[in-house]
């Protein structure tokens, strides 16, 4: 059986990751291809245990390396536990965040140095990487608007963080981007939900070809 | 003024190391000097929620590798937070397990290579070092009965591990004194808790002098 494929989505607050994801998965499905869809931090009862910690509290309640720490626990058990078997097992993988959020949110964000977040990616990921990553950018205004909107209220703890901030995670998605061309597709999360699933199949056409076809 | 001496206490379950860090906690505090007594996984708000996840549930709940990185997670919270600023304002810090727990219950007890929590501990705690580590050691069935003597009924996950995991990690704390004689010192914790506790002032004295005369 040929291994399944890994699309990661990454982006900001706002940015529309879930409902992109939904509609991805329908997609494939509709092509014959068995899907998870599944997030980080997450994905697991243990890895949604350490995202209670991280998405609830204080703005400052973590020291930002320690939370880099916390994304990689939760990103090691996903993956040994939930992701890894089902590429193995065929199914494709459509993940809302990755270890770029890791980057983008700790690295870019709050300042923890790039070679800290390659080493834990080396560790406890070791050589997996995303086949695509789509990043849904939009201006952190409009995607902070977006974000607000009522909806899981708790889980608001990087939404209050301040402007920028935002912005420098913005910018970070945006490097992640330039720095690996070959596996990331930026793509305009402005437009309604229609016109960004029609690019986000795009991408996933020209990245795979006759797999979806 | 003095940065304060950096002690760990280790040793598997049962050893005793609760009791005698407050026995030494006392006897520094006698000859005037200032004691913070805490604990690993733990001894800040946040390490206190991260150790909640590790020490309940089945013993399978996590991942080895993953729980070596929420054990560097809740570390490197209470070095950044609580442990180094209390050295640097002079105070003597007695924890009850750091970093060599993490070699010998993750790494020797379940096979999480010796690189990688090396590597971890770089990330997560940088330059610092323990001033002294005081192995408590005791045969692993004397430990396991003290261990499940009624007390914190609900913390014992890693008891619950099997024997012979015990015996891995026993092997493993030797191993570790073996390797850094210079920082630490085995003390037959067998022995009633006064005898253990004249080992514990003896082998102080012996690496601080003068500072604690």
């Amino acid at each position: 059986m040929n291994r399944g494929r890994f699309i990661t989505f990454e982006g900001g607050e706002g940015a529309g990751k879930t409902t992109q994801i939904e509609r991805l998965r329908r997609y494939l499905e509709g092509r014959g291809r068995s899907v998870l869809a599944t997030r980080e931090p997450g994905g697991t009862e243990g890895g949604e245990a350490i995202r209670a910690l991280l998405v609830t509290g204080d703005p400052g309640r973590w020291d930002p390396l320690t939370e880099a720490l916390l994304n990689f626990a939760a990103r090691r058990e996903h993956v040994a536990r939930r992701i890894g078997p089902a590429l193995t097992a065929g199914t494709w993988v459509l993940c809302d965040r990755f270890a770029d959020s890791t980057t983008a949110y700790q690295g870019a964000g709050h300042g923890v140095p790039r070679v800290a977040i390659d080493a834990l990616y080396d560790i406890a990921v070791g050589p997996l990487r995303p086949d695509l990553t789509l990043i849904l950018d939009l201006p952190v205004a409009l995607g902070l608007r977006r974000a607000r909107a009522p909806r899981d209220g708790a889980e608001d703890r990087y939404e209050r963080m301040d402007i920028a901030f935002h912005e420098r995670l913005r910018e970070g998605f945006l490097g992640i981007a330039r720095d690996d061309p070959e596996r990331c597709r930026v793509i305009d999360a402005t437009p309604d939900p229609d016109r960004v699933a029609a690019a986000v199949v795009e991408a996933v056409e020209a990245a795979f070809g006759a797999e979806v076809a």
